[in-house]
């Protein structure tokens, strides 16, 4: 019979693990994308403006290009004649009129844009204009949409929108520097089995791999390769030591039970810096690094546990790496306890909750009971701080919603 | 000189456009997915867990599996004797115990487990128990986290979230039916150039083109290789008849003006149902489908109009093909306008918006002047309906925000 063995991490608050994290987890160096694939990239530098945009003063609508002060005076009741000239080239004949589309370049001289509407009778080679305008009048000036040498997309650190795409190509960038995507290696305990083949017995499907994946992909982090590794601490010890990625999350064998070797694996391979954080479920949680500097998460294997202390420690680390907020990525709405949320003083919890009518929260069955069904039955979560023995009903309550739109708006 | 044409479709506002995207555009069949990559996507049937979750009692905890009714009277002072017992197979003896990790299966005849904390002293074959335990205590259940034939997942139209995508896993399950992904083809208006060349004299680079492959993937589309199609009403026509997606964005040629063949072509190439949308930018935006029945947004050739065009009509369709919420994906938050917001009567207009100190939003330079610049500069918009001129200073608003975070808690 093997007894809890002591850790030779230190335990640690939610807090002191994000300190951690904070210190060790820099934002990978930029890399270049192709500017249309780089949409919710975090932009690694300011971009200027090589010229102006637009290059050219231009038409807004289409329209005749005129010189302003040949119009004055023009009405219904006074059409002004000009003579039609070629688009093309060279400047604007005094007296005669351009007709451009949208978009097109005025002609050297021209001022102003007269509205198709604001033209009356033609006859191909003259037309009336029934409408005086001023300088500028319906045109798009040269550097109107951003000077040259001006930032047109800033500043570092933001998260790239499609209306930013648009800017970069507008200004004929190919690529952008965007911040590298952490690399993260996930090393999963055996013993859960993948889908696809018979359950054998008392072995369950392994739920964690597949999960993982999506919250690796949310968090702008790319899943390489994962690895099945012996629950076996040379076997951990090895994989660890031949690690190439950015951050390493090691799942199941965090416990101090005869077959978890996560802890004393990653202390010897490197340094474990935090073993056992006050949160809940996810309290077997780890953090260290790699002899060769790698940060390592080590999650609990049981599902709910697992997800938890990936959202509050290794989605942070990974988030932080990639540049992107280190906030946890839900939507917060202040709501009120529907019934009365209770914690454990001392730990951090996570309590489940449905949103229910009236702005009120309810309180689901704890993870370690209904496991990641409290997810799924849920609209988001409260946590509970270390400090607090939790809320009554009626108290007012911070809710992340798993999906920010659909039910906040409920 | 062509002077305005009459277009075939008639005008419409803002929701008059809606009514005809939500009549049309039904979401489409679903497909099989593997379940790691699910993430995202739109549940099209509910799903009922074929076994089990967990499959079998198991330890919540590393452990002694017992029979807590031999537990009775153990203590500090009382310590009770249990002879250890192999864990595989077979039924627990009599005044016996088995060592569990956390996770293993109960022997049958067992039906509590004793955490390793609450054991003392043990030579091997006998340990002791100093804490009375109940019946269940630290077991989960067969079927705790999802009974067999109850719904592990649902309902159709939910967001697959990491959790849901655990649950999918531990259900055993390789696929899962979920929203088919819109293809959604381009056609974009010869003229603008794409970039990596030398910009030609009057020409200027292709914004729409990445910006509405950024948009199309945001809203859950498949972008299908863009297509330049010439400023020339027969190439157009053909371009629409030869289509093979499930929705067509037209892109450029909008207008009323000499060069302009969007509308006419989809007029004669299938249905123009709407052409002149009340909506500011994006005034020359159209609505229809090709001979085939496959639903065509006209979208502006200007990149902010093109951009609100794309936001206020073919993203709706885009999201409602794919099965999501066809609400416009931005957080919202009321706000009070820092200065007057002017828009014209009869028009919805798109305003920018800039987020400044105490939950004011400050009125950028309208898109017409300012272009894609009002975006980036901005943190959001503001919607001022047909029926307003707009906002006085210090009147409530509701902002639209482009990034939910980041802005959203500053």
């Amino acid at each position: 019979l093997d007894r809890t063995r002591p850790s030779q991490g230190r335990a640690g608050s939610v807090e002191e693990a994000w300190a951690w994290i904070d210190a060790l987890a820099a934002p990978l160096g930029p890399e270049q994308v192709p500017v249309a694939e780089a949409a919710g990239r975090i932009l690694a530098e300011e971009v200027r403006a090589a010229f102006d945009l637009p290059p050219f003063d231009r038409a807004a609508v289409d329209g005749l290009a005129v010189r302003a002060d040949e119009t004055v005076g023009a009405g219904a009741y006074n059409p002004l004649p000009f003579r039609l000239a070629p688009a093309a080239g060279g400047e604007l004949p005094a007296g005669a009129a351009v007709r451009l589309d949208a978009g097109e370049p005025l002609p050297r001289g021209a001022d102003a844009v007269v509205p198709l509407d604001r033209v009356g009778a033609h006859d191909g080679a003259v037309c009336e204009v029934i409408e005086a305008v001023v300088a500028g009048n319906e045109v798009e000036r040269a550097g109107a949409h951003g000077a040259r040498g001006d930032v047109a997309v800033g500043g570092t650190g933001r998260r790239l929108g499609p209306g930013d795409i648009g800017v970069l190509a507008s200004a004929g960038l190919v690529g952008v520097a965007v911040a590298g995507r952490p690399r993260v290696r996930c090393l999963v305990m055996e013993g859960a089995v993948d889908a696809g083949v018979p359950l054998p017995a008392g072995a369950v499907y392994d739920a964690d791999g597949p999960m993982l994946g999506a919250l690796i992909a949310r968090d702008g982090g790319v899943a390489v390769a994962r690895a099945r590794v012996a629950r076996d601490r040379a076997a951990l010890c090895d994989a660890l030591g031949g690690v190439v990625a950015d951050m390493v999350l090691v799942v199941g064998g965090t416990g101090r039970g005869s077959n978890d070797h996560a802890a004393a694996a990653l202390a010897e391979a490197g340094e474990l810096a935090i073993h056992g954080v006050a949160l809940r479920p996810g309290e077997t949680a780890g953090l260290g690094r790699t002899a060769a500097g790698v940060p390592v998460v080590l999650l609990p294997g049981a599902p709910a546990a697992c997800l938890w202390a990936y959202e509050m420690l290794a989605g942070r680390a990974i988030r932080r790496l990639g540049g992107h907020d280190p906030a946890l990525p839900f939507a917060r709405v202040e709501m009120t306890a529907a019934r009365k949320i209770v914690s454990e003083l001392g730990m951090t919890e996570v309590c489940a909750v449905r949103c229910v009518g009236g702005g009120g929260a309810e309180p689901l069955a704890p993870f370690a009971e209904a496991g990641l069904k409290a997810v799924t039955e849920g609209d988001g979560f409260v946590l509970v701080p270390e400090g607090s023995e939790g809320y009554q009903k009626g108290a007012a309550v911070t809710v992340y919603l798993y999906d920010e739109r659909g039910r906040a708006q409920s």
